[in-house]
């Protein structure tokens, strides 16, 4: 066996994205609750102690999860430019795309929420939130912006809930983008 | 024994009352996933049996849960007369007083979503929040409808998750009527 690498070629840094990616599976399967480590490893094809080795605990695991969403979502609401109306859609189309990262990130009990990583990463997703209502003309911008992120946030849930009825639409993406629009009317 | 008592002494319709208040307790704690019918007999203080006899299974507990919860936030939109904030309010003032119901009817995949009892509840609870936009000048009733129930379902889940900044303050009703207001403006 080659330095670096385990019993079943993977190299260490490998490992580690494979046994994040069965969990996303796995959570995207059944959620948060239902995973164990156990389970991830029989997902990944290896020793039942690497999930563990690499993430401590079932928490240590939904952590590197949550620093990885945050960091995510912050890049892609940062690529909607300062637009409010962009960055709204970003946000639910990061939902869409990432339901486990985004199902994982919005269950704090479930990690360690107080974790440095976590925080800056979350901290840094809230500021480019807050920066696209820059633009605004606010009145009250806390307010302003807790009224945003629930409307993008509530839209984003309920579509992935399967809640909505069919006059939603079959295009998250662009019924998101009509909703967001009633916040400026 | 008395007929129509259990060995613990519940009525039968006291026993299905109280596993559902325990199956209540349980998801507060751990969330509807890890739920099993085991523990909650175990709750409950009765046979292991005893959840199976009234409820099948599982999914047939979670989908008493639900109608119940779509029942009552029914009976609370309607309470709220027909003022559209209002009526937002209880929305939220519902998902904060009963967490559990409000977590079980939003994960429909835990549940018989297309039993007919949870769909006359569930559109019950529809029409009156639409009734609740009936007073408000509506370009897009379709769309306004969806932008406000987003805003409320949104800013509850957030408020629920624990997810917002200390500048939301510590009264869910009252940030939840100053944001839902920024519908009006």
């Amino acid at each position: 066996m080659l330095p670096g690498m385990t019993t079943r070629g993977y190299h260490h840094g490998d490992l580690r994205r494979a046994l994040l990616d069965a969990a996303v599976q796995a959570i995207e399967e059944s959620g948060p609750a239902a995973l164990s480590l156990r389970d991830l490893a029989r997902r990944a094809g290896v020793s039942h102690a690497a999930p563990a080795h690499h993430f401590g605990d079932k928490a240590g695991l939904l952590t590197a999860l949550a620093v990885e969403g945050y960091d995510r979502l912050a890049d892609e609401l940062g690529g909607a430019g300062d637009d409010l109306l962009e960055v709204g859609v970003a946000y639910v189309r990061f939902a869409v795309d990432h339901r486990a990262h985004f199902e994982v990130m919005f269950q704090p009990d479930l990690y360690r929420g107080d974790d440095a990583e976590v925080r800056a990463a979350r901290d840094r997703a809230h500021a480019v939130l807050r920066g696209g209502l820059a633009a605004l003309p606010a009145a009250a911008p806390d307010r302003d912006a807790l009224a945003a992120w629930s409307i993008v946030h509530g839209f984003a849930t309920l579509w992935l809930a399967g809640a909505l009825p069919p006059e939603a639409g079959r295009d998250p993406e662009q019924t998101a983008r009509a909703v967001i629009r009633r916040l400026f009317e």
